[in-house]
């Protein structure tokens, strides 16, 4: 597909953690600095690996109606609640674990993101589409001193990805047909949501989302418009 | 009242039109560009005057539930049919009719308004707080090359301001209490309805917000915790 096919795209939605921001780096690092204070014995990137894990169980809780909606704070809280007891870690006291919460508002982005936002920027209104609050993501890119033309949590729709609720408020928000928005993500089940809300979609290759270690998502079987490596890439790619 | 009363103060919201933007240039200007193509006589400020009090007759009748939540854009298209019949200028095609709507898009700001934003943003989460779309303000804001952490349209909460709801609503979303933040407004009617809602209020004086040849807002009864007299004044009071 050349960049051509792309000629109508108006808008580009990114999601934040892993494809924008190196959450496993950041929260790792973090951990590390936060436990090591209190002499906390632990192995920082498998809390924050462990802790990513328990995002997912808290997401699909409230996708499935298991429970009423809780914004991404609540969910990383309860989360960590587990983690920390898998890890026989329970003596963290409360004002670390909510220290430990508010490192998720500041993250590192991924070296590529800082340049080639400003450069899709020139072109399109670019939108944090996150599954985070909307103060959460307000946070993680004012604190990374990124540009993003406007911002979207999960808390606007009440919807968490990849309901496709969440995409279609977003157009409906940005005052553009689905068709007209290019979702960016680098997460297959995120692009598999967008389209379904009839989102064009941009697949950003993430090796390294679960650090250095461990294997990240397998993109052989994701299906997308566009497969780049970065945004720089994408700023290529889309001309 | 001394900027250390304003120290739990954490994010500001902003008023667009009038208080940010110059709307009455913004508009004369575009109007007098578009209908002159066309040659339709025309006064290009009286115009503008009108179209932006039928905005007002526009909202009151979605605040009082006389008819079903609109968008501004809608409101300004609707407003722009009775300005356009009342000045005997019905001929003016729909092509036109949607151009000017769409010229709410593209303001100036008021000179002030750069430099101000740029300091504010150091030390506070700023965020636009307007009775305009989510769409129409981020377009006004980057078309502006203004730098806001976030905006929020009346979209988002489908209430205008000054219904209470819309305040509350942003409050939630940026995760403050409402007296840690303070909106910021040129009009006392705003500023009333945010301090109903809890919110701390700076009052900007825009005597020129209706033109040179108009009268603005007599601020001798409004309400307010600050008075001042453009962004830069804002930031010397807030530290």
């Amino acid at each position: 597909m050349s960049s051509s096919d792309f000629g109508n795209v108006r808008a580009l939605t990114f999601d934040m953690f892993g494809t924008t921001f190196d959450w496993w780096t950041g929260m790792s690092d973090q951990i590390a600095d936060l436990l090591s204070e209190k002499a906390v014995p632990v192995d920082a990137g498998e809390l924050a690996s462990r802790w990513r894990e328990q995002f997912f169980v808290g997401l699909e809780r409230v996708r499935t109606g298991q429970r009423d909606w809780a914004n991404l704070d609540v969910i990383h809280a309860e989360g960590l609640v587990q983690v920390l007891h898998d890890l026989g870690l329970s003596e963290v006291p409360d004002n670390e674990r909510q220290e430990l919460v508010r490192a998720w508002h500041r993250l590192p982005a991924w070296a590529d993101v800082p340049e080639g936002v400003e450069r899709l920027r020139r072109r399109f209104t670019i939108c944090a589409l996150s599954n985070g609050g909307f103060a959460q993501i307000t946070n993680l890119v004012k604190n990374a001193g990124l540009r993003f033309d406007c911002v979207l949590g999960a808390d606007i729709s009440r919807h968490y990805k990849p309901d496709i609720e969440i995409y279609r408020s977003a157009a409906e928000l940005l005052d553009v047909a689905p068709e007209e928005v290019m979702m960016v993500a680098a997460h297959g089940w995120d692009l598999d949501g967008a389209r379904a809300a009839g989102f064009r979609t941009a697949y950003v290759a993430r090796p390294r989302e679960y650090g250095p270690q461990r294997t990240g998502e397998n993109p052989a079987h994701v299906h997308c418009d566009l497969f780049v490596r970065g945004f720089g890439e994408l700023a290529d790619a889309l001309g």
